[in-house]
This record gives C-alpha cells, structure tokens and sequence, in this order.
C-alpha cells in the first residue's frame, strides 16, 4: 500500500543526493498560455532528470540481502543513469542493460557513474528481455522504471516541493510516458490540496496512458512514434494507471511539432535545455490545450537529456517556421554578374547568405536559364518578403 | 568614493527584483578541468543577464528630480533590457538607442519591457552618439553601461551573494567587457575574504582590459573581433580599469573556438544557455588557462541572451569538431547503382545521411567519374573512421 507518509520518508533520503531547483518564473510561456507560469526545472537535477529521485529511492530502501545481490535495469536513458548514479552512492552493483541503438552520450553518462553498461543489439524490447534473463540467473533486484510503489513515492517528493514554494499553485502540468511521475505527483498534490489541480501531457505519437484514462482499462498503444524517447512508451503500468485515474483532473496530448517549439522558446525565454518529453507540458500551455488561463500554474520541465544533434535540427526548425531561415528559388539566365547582382540585393536589405546552389538541366528550364537556390538568414517573414519584393523590382523570378 | 556598504545598498534594493540565482555544481567541468567548479548561472536571471543589477541600483537611487527627466541608454543587447525593466520597475521614461545591426530578439525584448527604442543606422559608436546628442538635447541621465559606482556596486551584489553561498571558494571567475562586473565583484569578494582569488577573463578578440592590465595603464584596442558581443568592447573606463588593477588577481583570454566549445559543453553537461560572453569563465577553466587545480571555484555565466542563429552555428561547430557530423568526398564511376551501394554500406554501420551532392566536370575528374559528397551524422571520430574504412574494404577512393 502506498500512502503519503512514503513521499516523506522518500524526501529525507534523497535530501542526501538530490540538488535543490527552485521554481522559476516564466514571463513567456505566461504571456502565451494567459497563465501565470512557474516551471519546476528538473532539468537541472542531478543526471539531468527527475528519474534519479525514484530510482535512489528504491535502491536505498533495498534490504541489506538485496543490495549485496546488486541491481539490473533496462533503459535508453534517463532511468539509466539514476539506476547508476543510486547504485554508486549505495555501493551496491548495478548492471544496466541498454539498446545499441541509444545514444552514445548517455550511455557514456550511465558509465560515468560507475554502472556496468550491456549493450544489446536491438531496440528497447530486446534489452528488456536480456536484463529479465539475467535477473532470472543471478536473483539480482530489478528496478522498474515507473510500476512501482518506491520509484513512483520517490517521483511524487517533486509535488511536495512545488506545493511548499508555492502553496497558492492551482494547476500542476506534468509529462506522461509509463505514468510514475504522473502518478507519484498527483498523489501528493491531491494529498495536500485537493483542489489543485493536476494534469498529465503525453505525445500525440505515444498516447497509451491518455487512451486508458478514456477508455477506463489500461490499453496499449499499437505503435510509438515521437522523437520524445523519454516518454515513448507503448503500455503503462497496472500501478500507475489506478493512480493517474484516481488522481489526474485531465490528461491531454502535444505533436512533435509542438514540443520542438517548446523547447526552442524554452532557450530562448529561459535559457534552459529540455529534451521531448521535457517540453511537453510547456507545449501543452503554449498551444491552448489546458483550461489554465488566469490561473497559476506550475509545469514541470522532467529532463534536458538531449542529444545535440537532435537538438539541431529542433532549432534549425524553429528557425524556419519562425522565418529566420528562409529559402529562395530564383530563376535567372546562365550568364556571368548574375549571381553578383542578386547576392548585392540580399545584402544590402541585411540578410546573410549560408548557402548557393545552382541548379541547371532541369526539364522545365530554358537551355540557357538556371535556378538559383539561396538559403540565408532572416529576420523574420516580413523580411523574407522585403527581399523577394525587391529581386522581383529587379526583374528576377522568384519562386516559392 | 565607492565602500562596501553600497554593495549591501544595493542588494537591498535589488531584493525587489532580482531572481535567486543558487550555485550549481558543474560535474563535467571539474573532470575537464581539475577544479571543483561551481556555476553562478546569471544567465537565468531576469532579463537572462547581471545586467539587471546594475542598471537598476543605479535608477532606483536617481534624485525624484532626475527620475522625471528620464533616463538614456545605449545598448545592444544586455544593459539594454536591464534599463528598461530598472525603467519600468520605478515607473519614469527610458529612451534606448540600438545599433540597426543588433538582433531583432533583444530589441524586441527590449520593447517587452516597455522602453522606447530607436534604431539607430550603424554600429554601436553611431548609436552612442546619437545617445550622447539626446542627453544634452534634453537633460536625461545618461546609464553608463559600465563606468560608474553604482553601476559597479550593483554588479558586486554578485560578490556577496556567491561567498555567503560558498564561504570556503577559493576562485571566482568572471568575464569582462567595460569591466563593471569584474570590478564590482573583485572589490566585494576581496573586501570579505582576501585570500580568495578572482581572475578576469576576456575574448582573446576584445582584449583591451588584458592588455592595459599587464600594461599598467587604459589602452584602447584597435579592433574588436568576436562572437560574443556582450564583451566586444574597445576601452575599458577609467573607474573600472583602477579596481580591476587593484582587485583581480590575473586577467587571461580565450578564443572564439574555446568559447564555443564551452557553449556546448554547458548545453550537454548542465542544460543551461550561454551567450558569448556568459561561457568565457568556462572556457578558460576548461582549456586551462587558470591556476585553479584542486581549488573551489566558482564561475559566473553571466548571461544567456544569444541569438538561436548563432547557437545553431555554435552546436554544428562542436559537432563538427568533437566527429558527430562527418563528410564524405567518394570518388566515382558515374554510373547506376554507386549511390545505393554506398548508402547501404553508411546506413549498415549506423550512420544517419543528411545530405547528398553529386559533384561533376571538375578539372581533375575522370570523363566519366564524379565526387560524391555526403554529410552523416556519426557517433565520433572512430565510427567515421570505420566507416571510410568500409568503404575503402568496398573499392572506394574516400577523400580527405
């Protein structure tokens, strides 16, 4: 049975490993949504999520047997690297079974903290199947990333904190994958303030637990599809259904376009690093999809575990929806001082050119002309359009 | 004359504004750099920049008199938006002039705050005197960016807070432009402890504060060259240059590449943002340019106010030179075929293809043969390395 008195017993052991992270205020993401927004940056937790507060939890509370047995996980990710960094500071063995198609970068982080990393070939399911043999062969303990009592009381000691800074939040918006966060946080917030309340975001590509909270049975979801792999799960758990039922007032889903969006603003209005599934409740407040408006809201940031690739393109997105990466297509004749004159154009409305293709032999051109391809870097759509006006002024055809 | 107890002064003040900024320990910069590294993250403060300290302390205190005249400002960037929130705050006019060439994001921000802003056609020195014309037009006050005591004073709170924080550290780091923010923090960390060192770091491009260090008197730099505006400054003032001969203990510079790669390093290890300027502290700890091995050191990032075009540029740097972008140059047979073989042997190793060019008719070429130019994404230098190998092993001529 888990009741509350477990969220406190979890607070005093993580207050040994777990790094403070004070609400901050949110003026953009406020003057979007029409709420007043605080964001509880779990991003800047130790390991960078909220996942080592479950996962330190449960292996802290380990008998003295088990915790000589040691520890078996499975993940890509951020479970990973709480599994790790609990077991090291327990001094308990900790192996860690990880898809080979993870990042290198957290499973270099999961290393760091002096866990034994096996990699398996394939996707998550197979590592899942390998640490399950292995549990089966040693008797070691595995830690289950969110279907459990310590792991989800070891996540909701983030509620008990949102409602000690702010005592007056009336809504509290947290991302969903296999439902602990979700579950260990609405506990304690209902706990404390019923009337609060609490709602769960999933990715649109990962809805399962959005779909059993509608359907009133857990389901799960055919396909995961969403480049937020912190919340990419098919099935949640029996436990953290029946607490998300219980304790959740809506849950609600975001695209990817949506959280990318989150994240590039989150840069640049706070200056912080989130990963997808990060972002999500931030998209949730962004794109109108919670009845918050006018009210004070705290949206939990879960983890900034980003691959800076992927973070790339995020941004490289974010520029060309916004209008500050743009692409010109001109059709102009083959002949020399032309790209001269357009790139003189460019320039002196203030835009600067990254790159030039010229595009020849393609069927629709005459033989002599050319396409011009200019990729540059914009102001904004006004700007993009100025430019355009003004290569047509000098005669050119710009497409697009 | 400038004491102490106007830093106190000034905190107090400042205590209606400012957001807390706690110390966070930085992991990845102690293993890179051998210190135990603590970061000051300014770049959550409000506005995203220490900015906001001075500029306020020095409105809050103006005579009732010259609050109705209003202030003046000349900025580009940071000191800009902490005049017009100091403006706002303590409700009188605030006329900001800005170079046409600063990014549309901090004049916007600018606005947000509710200053008037005039763009001024040019660069910083013509927005200057445009300011300058202003001030004696209509008796405002003039909000020196950084050579005046209260400006200073505003910046040391800095100071108090980090050793009230950390007592026992034994560095502190932080960047320098104009050299208001290293003055201010010097004079308050020597007055409490004075055996704790603080070292100044600057853009090895705008070194002007370096040099006049070493040589014992104001230089003026002849030109100013780097990404990190908020630093880009070509004389230091008077008022600065005398207590930062007095209070700092070295003064050191970094290049653009370094600053980068400390950009990137703070995303990855501690999700936070950085401009330029707010990474010059890491960088120097990271590419060991100060004598602070074994030692507690605490480094300011000042701010975060960066531009996502430069970002993008920063993170495609970094991943160009740590090897997760790669590119390819394939010589071959221009013929059926080539391009799914070689795409098959990429995608079997793992590598993700981002872009394809097909290059012909070059000088050197065969008549019949092509360059094949391909962009990846690649876990590191090694995986690039098996992957030519591979290809090679295929009958391939890889260049470069």
């Amino acid at each position: 049975m888990l009741t509350i008195d477990k969220f406190y017993d979890a607070r005093r052991e993580l207050s040994k490993v777990l790094r403070h992270t004070p609400l901050i205020h949110a003026p953009r993401f406020s003057e979007k949504s029409g709420a007043n927004v605080y964001i509880k940056p779990e991003n800047l937790q130790v390991t960078g999520s909220f996942k080592v507060r479950g996962a330190y939890y449960k292996i802290a509370k380990l008998s003295p047997e088990d915790k000589k047995r040691g520890v078996i996980a499975c993940s890509a990710g951020n479970h990973a690297q709480g599994v790790a960094l609990g077991s090291q500071v327990n001094n308990i063995k900790a192996k860690i079974f990880v898809p080979s198609t993870a990042p290198i970068s957290k499973v270099e982080a999961t290393k760091r903290y002096g866990a034994e990393v096996v990699l398996v070939d394939g996707i998550y399911d197979d590592a899942y199947a390998a640490a399950c043999a292995e549990v089966e062969k040693t008797g070691a303990v595995f830690v289950h990333p969110f279907n459990d009592p310590e792991i989800i009381a070891g996540q909701g000691t983030i509620g008990l904190e949102i409602l000690e800074e702010l005592p007056d939040a009336e809504a509290v918006i947290v991302p969903i994958g296999g439902g602990g966060l979700a579950a260990g946080i609405g506990m304690a917030v209902k706990s404390l303030n019923p009337s609060c309340k609490v709602y769960g975001v999933q990715a649109a590509g990962a809805p399962s637990m959005a779909e059993s909270y509608r359907k009133g049975e857990v389901v799960s979801g055919k396909t995961v599809k969403t480049f937020a792999d912190g919340i990419a799960v098919k099935q949640p758990g029996d436990v953290t259904y029946e607490l998300c039922k219980k304790y959740l007032d809506d849950i609600v889903t975001v695209s990817d376009d949506e959280i990318a969006a989150a994240i590039l603003m989150l840069m640049e209005g706070q200056k912080l690093v989130a990963e997808g599934a990060g972002a999500t409740g931030l998209a949730a407040l962004m794109f109108g999809k919670l009845p918050v408006k006018g009210k004070k809201v705290v949206c939990l940031v879960s983890g900034g575990n980003i691959d800076v690739t992927i973070l790339s393109r995020v941004i490289n997105r974010g520029l060309v929806t916004s209008g500050r990466k743009s692409e010109l297509n001109i059709e102009l004749l083959d002949r020399p001082g032309e790209l001269t004159r357009v790139s003189s154009i460019i320039s002196q409305l203030g835009a600067n050119v990254v790159s030039v293709n010229h595009a020849r032999g393609n069927i629709d051109n005459d033989i002599n002309g050319c396409f011009l391809q200019i990729a540059m870097e914009t102001r904004d759509f006004e700007h993009f359009e100025e430019i355009k006006k003004a290569l047509r002024a000098a005669g050119y055809s710009v497409g697009k």
